[in-house]
């Protein structure tokens, strides 16, 4: 969990089918179930939710990462950013930065750690972009300094 | 589509049976997987993957809103917190509200909302907030005045 680390967390990629069983239950929108309607969108042709893809990179992040660590969920994302269409077998690679980490004032138990993820597809175009915080289990509480330390940059912000 | 405009977008919910069936596609966390692991983990009992929620607040937008309209997608959202969990059998309704709006520089037949989104359980509690873009088509494209006003704004920032 060292500021600046990046590691790739593997590829998945997507079948037209998955596609519109997702957007039939979560986002039905014509360029996402039918390949007809799509030729006449700004896409082209038929192309995943947004937010199937930030499932699928989700998948990725458990899978490759969080299934090791004591993750305890997330508050949120500070941006995410649909760059390009993800289309029916992209092959999607994610790639994972941490940004910072600080222990977390209510519970001492907890730590939290700022991350960017980034999926590129097979041509190296960037098609995902997201920011934002999880929470983890800490192997040892965090110290009355590390929480005094946290308190006066609150105080200062 | 009038900046500080607020709409209720419906009421929905998820059963323990689709928060599985998502968790096991996109989140396989133990706390959104197996009911006997959600009970010792921070979340108390079993609860929807964040993505789902997500998901379900889209459907509810897509079928009250969007699909009166000539949407054409988002590039990403400034900002998504989830602020509680979402357990099976909660009613979650959506609250929508437009923030801003303006031409789009590249594509003079769209224009660009930003909205807010707010997902309420029923017991009022916020489960669900984010912020983000969509690009709509235009009943008239952006006049020679209000590209103007746009390259100003953009030098003057």
């Amino acid at each position: 969990m060292t500021p600046g680390s990046t590691r790739e967390l593997g590829t998945t990629s997507v079948t037209a089918e998955e596609i519109k069983e997702f957007a039939a239950k979560y986002d039905p929108q014509p360029f996402h179930l039918d390949e007809e309607a799509a030729k006449h969108s700004i896409f082209g042709s038929l192309c995943a939710s947004g937010w199937q893809t930030a499932g699928l990179a989700m998948r990725l992040t458990v899978d490759n990462m969080l299934k090791k660590t004591p993750s305890k969920g997330s508050p949120g994302l500070e941006s995410l950013k649909w760059l390009k269409p993800v289309y029916p077998g992209d092959q999607l690679t994610l790639r994972h930065t941490i940004l910072e980490q600080k222990a977390m004032r209510k519970r001492p138990d907890t730590g939290l750690v700022r991350s960017r993820w980034e999926m590129f597809n097979q041509d190296g175009a960037k098609v995902l972009e997201m920011e934002g915080w999880g929470m983890f289990g800490r192997r040892e509480p965090a110290t009355p300094a590390e929480l005094a330390q946290l308190d006066a940059q609150r105080a200062a912000s």
